[in-house]
Formats: C-alpha cells, sequence, structure tokens
C-alpha cells in the first residue's frame, strides 16, 4: 500500500530552470525527487500544482507523491529539508487521500508580482523587477479590476502556437498596493497561462506609467491575440506563487479544462 | 586636477568571490571598476574600506576613486546604477579632498552576523547562517561584553602563518539580539582582522548552544592561537558589512596600524 505525500514547498527561484524537470538542468521539481531518494531510498514522481517559470520563486508551492516507505508525515520536513540546498524549503507536509491531485483538485493559485522602486537596494533585486520611475497606483487599480472574472486571456500568454488550447481563465481578484519603495500585484485565479501573471504586470505597469490607457485593457480580453498591442512580459524574478488553495473535500477538475495546467 | 569621490556601495555577496579584485572571478571591486569605465571612459583604482569575503554583503560599503572626468558627484548614483548588475548598489556618492581615504580614514566599521532559527524559510537562507536548535540569547549577550576593548583577537584569525602581523584590536560594542526568528551579532570595532568577525560569531553561537563557557572568550584573549580552543568559523553569507564611520574631520591613520586593513 503506497502512501500519497502532499507538501508546501517554498523556494528562492534565482539559480533554479524552474519547477519542472529538465535533463542537465536544475530545477525544482528534480531536487525535490532527489531529495525523497535520499530520506526514503525510494524513486518517485512528484507532481506540483504550479510549473513555475525559471527564476521565479514560491512561498507556498504544493506537490504530492506517492511511496511505499512507511515514513509519518510530521517527519518529512525536517528530513527533506536536511537533504535539500538553502534555497529550497519544505514548510509542511501531510498524508492525503489517493484521491487528492495538487494540480487538478487545486480551486485557485494567489501569484504576487513585486515591483521595486527603490533603485539602492540590492537584496530585494532577486524578488522583485526594478522600476524607478513613478507608477500611479490608483490607475492601476482601477485598469486591474477589469481583468476580474471569466475572459480568454490569449493576449496575455506568451505561447503563440495555435496549439496553446483553451485560454479562458477566471481571475477571482486583482489588487495593487504599494507598501513602502514597492509596488505589489496581488492576483487570484483558477489557473494561469503560461506567462499570463507576468503580462499581467506588464499591462499593469505600462497603465502605471501612462503608456497604456486603463480600459485599454478591456478591448485585449476581446481583441484576441495581436503582438502590436500585447502587453509585455516582465521578467519572472520578479514573480512570487504565493498559494494553491483546495476545497475541504478534494474535487478533481481533470475534466474543466480551465484548470488543467497552470504555468503563470 | 583628478577630483576624488566616495561611494557607499550595498550588494548582495552571494555570486561575488568577494570584494578584491582576482583575475578570471567576478569580485566587488571589478564590477565597480568597470561600472565606472562604462560611465566616465576612464579606468580608475578603487579602494574599498572592507575587503570582504567571497560571500560576504555590504549595505553600507564604503570605497573611493580618483578621475579626470567632470562628473557632478550627484549623478553618480543613477548613472552606475544603470551600468551595474541588480546585486551591487550604489547608494550615494559624495565628492571629497583628496586626503580621505576610505580604509585609512575610517574610524570604525559595523558588521552584523545573522542567525536564522528557522527551517522553512528559503528567502533569507542568502543572507544568514542556518541554525535550528536553541540558543541561549542571555547567555550569549553575557560573554559578548568580554570582547569589548582592545585585545589580542589572535586566536578569532583564519590567517595562522606568522607574517599576520599586529593583532591588536579595539571592539567598540557587541551585541546580541533576538528578532522574531533571528538572532542578530551586532560589532562595532575599529578593524577587523581576516574571519575575525565571523569567529566572534562562530565562538558566541558555541556559547548559546552550551558548547563552550562564556568566560572562555576571555581566556581566547589571552591564549594567543591554539587550534585547539579557536572557535569555529561560521559561513561567510551570514555576514554584512553594515557601515563604515568617519570621523569630521578626515584623519590618516596609516600609521596606526590598527586600523591599517580590515578583513572582516
Amino acid at each position: 500500500m503506497s502512501r500519497r505525500i502532499k507538501l508546501v514547498v517554498a523556494y528562492d527561484g534565482t539559480d533554479f530552470r524552474g519547477w519542472a524537470a529538465q535533463t542537465g538542468h536544475r530545477t525544482v521539481q528534480s531536487t525535490l525527487i532527489e531529495a525523497v531518494r535520499q530520506v526514503s531510498g525510494e524513486d518517485c514522481e512528484i507532481t506540483g500544482a504550479s510549473r513555475t517559470d525559471s527564476g521565479a520563486h514560491a512561498l507556498g508551492q504544493v506537490c504530492h507523491f506517492d511511496l511505499e516507505a512507511a515514513i509519518p508525515a510530521e517527519r518529512w520536513p525536517a528530513a527533506l529539508n536536511r537533504a535539500l540546498p538553502r534555497d529550497i524549503r519544505v514548510r509542511s507536509a501531510a498524508e492525503v487521500d489517493s484521491a487528492f491531485h495538487s494540480r487538478f483538485c487545486a480551486r485557485d493559485r494567489s501569484y504576487r508580482y513585486r515591483i521595486l522602486q527603490n533603485e539602492s537596494d540590492p537584496f530585494r533585486g532577486r524578488f522583485a523587477h526594478r522600476e524607478p520611475r513613478p507608477l500611479d497606483v490608483d490607475r492601476m487599480r482601477a485598469s486591474a479590476t477589469l481583468l476580474i472574472g471569466l475572459h480568454d486571456f490569449i493576449a496575455f500568454t506568451a505561447e503563440l502556437s495555435p496549439d496553446v488550447g483553451n485560454t479562458m481563465r477566471t481571475l477571482r481578484s486583482v489588487g495593487v498596493s504599494r507598501v513602502r519603495d514597492e509596488v505589489r500585484i496581488d492576483v487570484v485565479g483558477t489557473a494561469f497561462l503560461r506567462g499570463m501573471m507576468r503580462r499581467i504586470a506588464g499591462a499593469l505597469l505600462e497603465v502605471g506609467r501612462d503608456r497604456r490607457k486603463p480600459e485599454s485593457l478591456r478591448a485585449l480580453l476581446v481583441g484576441g491575440l495581436n503582438p502590436d498591442t500585447q502587453p509585455v512580459v516582465l521578467p519572472a524574478h520578479g514573480l512570487t506563487l504565493m498559494r494553491v488553495r483546495y476545497g475541504r473535500h478534494p474535487v478533481d477538475n481533470r475534466a474543466n479544462n480551465e484548470t488543467a495546467s497552470d504555468e503563470a
């Protein structure tokens, strides 16, 4: 009888080539698989709620794996943290029902994009995109509300290929706030297309700098894919996966194309 | 007529091979020299107040250089920050008298060593040494006061060679404080021997874990160099040069061996 273990994981994505395992590259997924092998002696597959991009960070990534080893869940965080490098940390572990799936059962994901308006701080440069020019946060906030709800986000994806699939996504909230010298864009959505969060941040940055009309976001949501008006994609290092939420009862959203993948 | 420019510089030392230029390595000094060249077209020498170790950070490193270019001091921070990578930032610049010397005129240096008592935060792992086991901060603090004043710190240096020179140094204050899940060791001294700050932190960590008697620090200060009792050296990434202080009137301490070099 194998057990299914769910982990909540945080990582500084700077030195990872993203979440997804790739031969010859240091990725979060392959580093976790190796740590599980060191702790249990077993090879496993690890599935994450979100395939974060190269350089993006996570405070609350969720993943799961199946194992034969009878290691109690409460022992996993300390054991894995001893085996893991310092830029990836296991925050908690739980044994879950085999119906639980970190990706398909996720109800929504919360991402934060950080914009640093400070030229002289070298410590947050890994975790925030630097933009010293003034930003009109009220204008950004007004524009952000236009994105809430179910929309076609094809104009916000990095994929230009025709096989991108269903590009309808639901955003539950889009917040813009200033905290001292930082502007934070907090978005909660069912799931995100590849590059979507970084283009939302790019569009709002353009609005904040008066390079784009706030109402223009409405046109983007109905205009399909047009390279001339597509928002700029901001760098991945400003992005952090904050949290993945699950319902009380595991629901498998596999049939619902909208949440079948999340690539931020 | 050349001008002398004084800079206050902050850096995330993770990806630098320390301050001092070394052929074939990315160092803070050589990165700054290259940025000055890009901005002014001139080659210069840059002298820093402290030769921070590979991996150590700085919030307030001070350095100076001489240049022919008539660039006003207030233009330097923005110009250099455009030319510099994101892990090194110029916080301020000033034109100073040619008698000013960042190293020889420094009155004292403040260093902080951070100990992180949290296993699940990957973001501070670059800037703090991880020690999840309990530390008795009151015990550390009591022990720390023994280091204040003028002492022979040979037991705290990394150099075992006989040509280490004068190992007498004055510490003005040694503080130990707990801020949430972090223990901070703040030391202000005229100058520091190589590895000295990291061995002070190592000795205090040993005291905090009850592996060393608080009074034993007194014996270290009078016992010379004894590898059997020498405190452990903690890793450089926990160390940050916080500030370098200068007097109102530039004083050249070159003749005073004590402050002639600072290698933390």
